[in-house]
C-alpha cells in the first residue's frame, strides 16, 4: 500500500548482502515501530536508491561511510556502515584513507569518531 | 615553518588536477587572509590527506562532494568540488548517484541544495 | 519503474496545495538534473511520508518550518516551507511562535535565519 | 536578579506537566553545575518561551521532537521530549508520523535514532 | 510582560559596544518580525548570558566567533561577529588563529568559511 | 615522511600540557588504527594550528570547548577538552559561563549536553 509493491524484497535482499543476518534483525526492530516502517524506510533507502545502477555497492558504502562520519550524528549506524563496506569489497586501507579524509572535511573530531567506529569494525569484520 | 618543507608544492599540483587554475585563485584568496593559510590548510587538505596512495583521486572526490552535500555547510565548495570530481573523471551519472544517494543519509533538503550545486557544475564542465 | 506507479501523480497533488504552481516549478528543476529526480525525491517525500494519515497537512508543515529552521542548512527550503504552511492554514502568529521556540532548541542564530525566511514569506502571503 | 522574578517557577510548572517530577530531578542537575543555572536555562525555555500563547503545549512538544530528532544531536533529551509529549497529549501515531517526516527531511538515520528514543518512551509511558 | 523589566536595555548597551547603531538596526529587524522579539531574544542573548560576569566582553567575542565558525550555518552572523569581536578589542591575529583554530576542529571547508567572513570584516573595520 | 619530521613530538609536547600521559594514550589508540594517523592528525591539531602564537593555550582550550560544544557531535572529546582547558588555567567559573553562553548560539539542548560534560570534567579535575 505504500511504494511499489516489490520493494520490500528487493531492499532486504541489499540488506543481506550489506551484513547476512541484518534483514531480520533491523526488520524486527522497525516492525516494532510501526509495521510501515520497513517498507518505507528500506523501500527508500535501498530498493529505490541504494539499489539503482549507475554506482556499484562497494563504491556506495564508501560513500555512505563517508557521510555519516561526517555528519556524526549516527555512531551506530557509522558502525553497521563501515562493516557493511568491509562485506560490499572496501579494504581496511580504504576505511582508513576514508576516515583520515573525514578530518580535512568535517573536522578532527569527527575523524576520531570514525576511527572508533573502524576500530570497533575491523575487530568484528577481521574476526568474523 | 610549518609543516613539512615540501607540502605547498605538492597541494598545488593536486589542486591544478582538480581544476585548471585553481592554484592561483586560492592561494591569492588565502594569502590575502594570512600568509601562512595557504601552507597550512592546502598543504594538510592536499599534501598530507587527499594525496595519499590507497584511494585515487577519482573516488577521494566522490567522497568530498558526499561529505559537503551531507554536511550542508558549505554550498560554494561544494560546487567546486562536484566540478572538481568531474575533472577527476567522475561521470555525469555518478554525480546524479551521488546526489540521490544524499537524500537517503541526509535527507530532502541536503539532497536538493546539492542538485543545485551539482546542475551550476554541470554547466560549467560541459560548456568548458 | 521506481517506487509505485501512481506515487509522483499524488506527490504532486500535495505540493499544489502547498503551493500554487510548485509542482510545474519543481518538477521542471528536478527533470533538468535527472528524470528519475521527481519520482523519486517527490515520490518518497510527499507520496509516501507527508501524504500519509495521522497528521493533517497544517500540522506536517509546522514541523517542517520546524525541522528545517533547526538544522539552518536549506535556507531556501525554510522559506518556501514557511509560504507551504501558511497556504496549508498556519497563522502568522503560530510561525512566529514556532520562530521563538527555534532559538531554544537550535540558538539564537537559527532562529534570526528563520526571522529573515518568515518574513520573506509574510510579506509573499499577505501580498498574494 | 537574572530574568523576571518569577520566570522559575512558571518555568517549573510547565516542566512539571511535561513529566511529574521532572522540575526536581532537572533542577538538581543544573543547580550542582551552578545556581543561576536553573533560572536561566529553564526560564528563558519554558517561561520566555515555550509558556507563551499562540501555540498550545501538545503542538509544542511535537515541534521539539521534531526539531531535536532532526538536529541528532541530543539523543537523552529526544528521549525525554517523546516521553514528555506524550503526557501533553500526543498520540503514538502521531510520534510515528513525526519520526518518518524526519527521514524526509533530516535523512533516514536521524530517523533511525528518533526511532530507537521513541520505542524507549514508548515502553515507559505505556507501562506508565 | 517578558523577561526581567530592564532586559531590554542592558542588551542594547552591549550590542552598541559590539557595533555603534546596532541596537537601531536589530531592532527594528525583529520588531517588524514580532513586537516581543526584541525583548525575549536579545534580552536572553545579551542581557541574561553575554551581559554577565566572570568572562570579559572581548573573550566572549571570540568564543561567539569560534561557535558560529564551528556550526557554519549562520554566514551572516559570522561576520557581524568578527566586526563585534574587533569592536571588543579581539585583534586581527586572533581573529586569524582562531579561524585556523576552526580547521581542526569543524574542518577545512568551516574554515574557508570563516575565512570569507574574516576577509569582509577586516574590511570594514580597517576602512572603518 | 608525512608533515615536517619534528611535527609529531611537539603536538605530543602540547597534548601533555593539556592531560599528563595523554600522549600515551591517544597514540596507542591512533597507532592500532593506521602508524601514520597520530603524526597526521595531532601534527596537524597541536603543531601546525594549536601550537602556533598569537593566542596562548589557555585561550585556544576555551574556543575548542566552545567550538565542540557548539557542534554537539563529539561528546567525549568535548569531556576531554573541559579537563584540558582547566589543566591549561580555564577556571570553573569561566567552563560557566562558556557552557552557558552555548545556550544563546547553539541552542539549550547543546548547552545541556555541555552541563553534562563539564559536570564530569569538574569531578575528574577536582578530584586529581
Amino acid at each position: 500500500m505504500t511504494g511499489a509493491p516489490d520493494r520490500l524484497p528487493k531492499a532486504l535482499e541489499i540488506l543481506e548482502r550489506l551484513e547476512a543476518g541484518a534483514p531480520e534483525k533491523v526488520t524486527k526492530n522497525l516492525d516494532a515501530f510501526h509495521p510501515d516502517a520497513a517498507e518505507l524506510i528500506l523501500g527508500y533507502s535501498f530498493a529505490d536508491i541504494v539499489g539503482r545502477d549507475g554506482i556499484d555497492l562497494k563504491t556506495r558504502e564508501m560513500l555512505t561511510v563517508a557521510m555519516l562520519a561526517a555528519m556524526g550524528t549516527a555512531q551506530g549506524q557509522l558502525e553497521f556502515h563501515v562493516r557493511a563496506a568491509m562485506n560490499a569489497g572496501v579494504s581496511r586501507e580504504e576505511i582508513v584513507e576514508i576516515v583520515l579524509q573525514v578530518s580535512v572535511y568535517a573536522g578532527v573530531p569527527a575523524c576520531m569518531n570514525a576511527i572508533t567506529a573502524a576500530k570497533k569494525a575491523f575487530e568484528t569484520v577481521e574476526a568474523g
